[in-house]
């Protein structure tokens, strides 16, 4: 086994496709959007991508067998854009590991033809989201003015700790190897799985991709994850509660 | 010394055996029962694998001499089974290691022709185990049905968080080589050694496998463990005790 | 992408020039320092220095476009004297990356024919400082006693537990490479980002290469950060306060 | 620079030498003796190793110069017996490092036609110890008969979590390379730098290789740490006081 090991399980038929990411991190976000792209468009695998950077690991499936852990590339056309979704239950694991597989991930997207890139994730405010802001950042001051008319705010500087993990890196080694890529990223708390912040996500991509996309599947999730918060609160404010909420780091992703 | 180095002790004459392996992980369940049929079988050490990937140190014996870490592989008939078994005090301290290690221990059951792999280990409940079953998973839809029909248990997707560590790479792996693999999960508290669990798992292995083996130290650890379990317990209950069991991470692996 | 990728964003044109690295470190103190000396005078960056031990990420900028993690080497005149700056905002990830990376900045330094190396930093005291003193520490006797001159102490044997990072290894590695480098490390209480200590360190710099610089800037976030100090302080004497100044490792490098 | 990176600073003169290591460990205990060694005889410096897996730093002398981090072997007659002392301030912070530093030194061992290694260090008793003894293993069990004869006491399988770090390795690997090789730790509470626990360690070795030596620095370090234990005891008894000794994790290796 190679310390990235890509398996080509189907031809890529798109022609010059956009490239959405979404792996895991702040608040899911990304993950929720890729999965759901996958989920309610026409999708097929056609790579996946294993890594000696990956937690050593298998996943268990429904029927009790087993997969190699891996991040996916499907293909799909969502409604008549034809997109590549990169996706998976793991970044790396390693600080050199987010370079290389960031790198082949761009390699694939070279061979595929790819133009533009979105990287998606999640910005933790810290406290729970009222109104769910999109926050981007681009590799082009082109790119920059684009989103800004889907609705995506740029503040200053901001996230002050610049984009970390593969979303990051498919901006700023993408930029070396002549992609345009912007990270759009959810406002989220950063303590629970936020299927809302998804879906304002999701509702920029729509309109910088031109797409119409279901969204009932996420609204289910966020009235669960209304019910969880509930609950939580409902805990606090019972004697002996924890008092402040998030009372405890172990509340980060309940989802 | 090369990343690992295989030491061959002793040519291996099964023909087309059993790969068994339990390594250290939750409640020491998979290395318990590899280390019982090593002791209850007329077993021969063939392999020893070292590797920059274990933790740099040497081990003392009974009579004071040392002997590098390595993970080691036994022969045996069990009872009429050609059985390799894999065990060791340790697990590889990186991430890659594991990988590589996996991937090295394949290398010799594809030497050793080995059909097929039971990983064997635990999943931690949280709880005090009342009736230990035993969860699996595999690497193909029949040998799921295979492992049903001896009692294992096919939960949807369980355990969560996937067959971390060798065992989920012998499946993950295996399955990329050709093996069929199995991994048996004993369920177990996850807080202390256990070999009432590793019992259970033995008794599916046995089952699969058709032989038999006598199981009498297994009860004797099990015995001395209740006993410890019981101490704990009044010293829960003591005025100025530890309230709820286990009170502390430091109980984990008692044993 | 390599494990170390330099890029040549222009040409270097100084002859001789001396390199004064300035990287985060303890207070901040050498990052101040150099980025004092980029903005001050007249620089244009000559190499940006991407690696896969930096943190994997990109920046933000104000404007919203993004770049890739990197340390830049600057080229100025520094009121005559020509200079390389080397700052950024990470040092390695990694224990290897370290030396790696400061290997290749001395194969930069040997290029651009660089005579003298000064890394800066600054020495935590662990109590707030009254008089801001410069210790010193360098790769050969004549360059101990020329520092002396210009007021930098040594102290024996300090700092106790050396020069750790890039500083340690410019003079370390420098000098197994034949370059003369020396240390300058302002002290510090090690809690906050410490401009006062910053406009020492730059003092003795000014002293030892013969130029002079307008320091209005570090003043003022001097004054800013005092500002800091003091509602820290009167917080600390509030009932319910923390008690003692600093009462949490959170407090360090406030800025 | 190389991953281990080797300086000849001086020939090797002597013949068929034997090996003492003394890195830092459980109680500076090995350290302790191999210093006192190079201290006490007519040594000379022969080696030099750097290494990537050292932390990444410089130390820094008494005359304020400095020195790249490393581990060193010197050359000495102990009172007529051909030594070589290999000490240094640390120890590989990597787990590959271990061995492949540990796989260089036997590599110098080997080329200087060393017969026999001695790896010196502590064992963790978890309290004050009143008597000294020393604790032995050896990787043949001739050497562990012959050092049994030199008052080393060899407990059923201890230390039970194997030696580890260099000593282990020397051991270890030095086996498989056919060097004898014997690792002598000295009881010590595993909470302060032991001078007292170095003299029994030093005693058993001049009776193992038939030397003598002075040890008034031993002593007179081993009577400051005694007013150290001392005043920390008082410490403990006073109102307020820690209650138990060590209260803290941060008493470790006080000296």
């Amino acid at each position: 086994m190679d310390e990235i090991d890509v398996v080509d399980v189907a031809e890529i038929d798109t022609e010059s496709p956009v490239l959405v990411e979404g792996l895991p991190g702040v608040g899911h976000v990304g993950k929720l959007v890729a999965e759901h792209l996958v989920d309610e468009f026409d999708s097929r695998l056609v790579r996946r991508i294993h890594s000696q950077h990956f937690p050593p690991q298998c996943t268990v499936g429904e029927d009790g067998t087993t997969e190699l852990t891996s991040a996916e590339i499907y293909e799909l056309e969502a409604d008549g854009v034809e997109t590549l979704v990169l996706t998976g239950d793991h970044q790396s694991q390693t600080i050199d590991g987010h370079y290389k597989i960031a790198d082949r991930v761009l390699g694939i997207a070279d061979e595929a033809d790819v133009g533009r890139i979105y990287a998606l994730g999640g910005v933790a405010t810290g406290e729970l989201v009222e109104e769910y802001g999109v926050v981007g950042a681009a590799n082009s001051e082109t790119l920059v003015d684009e989103m800004s008319e889907h609705g995506v705010g740029f503040d200053e500087g901001e996230p002050e700790g610049g984009i970390v993990g593969v979303s990051g890196l498919l901006l700023g080694l993408g930029e070396r190897r002549g992609f345009e890529a912007a990270c759009l990223m959810g406002e989220t708390s950063g303590y629970l799985v936020d299927p809302k912040s998804a879906q304002a996500v999701l509702d920029v991509l729509c309109d910088a991709l031109d797409f119409e996309v279901d969204t009932e599947q996420l609204e289910d999730r966020a009235e669960e994850m209304e019910e969880v918060v509930k609950r939580l609160e409902e805990m606090n404010q019972e004697p002996g509660g924890m008092g402040s909420f998030p009372a405890d780091d172990d509340l980060r992703y309940i989802g």
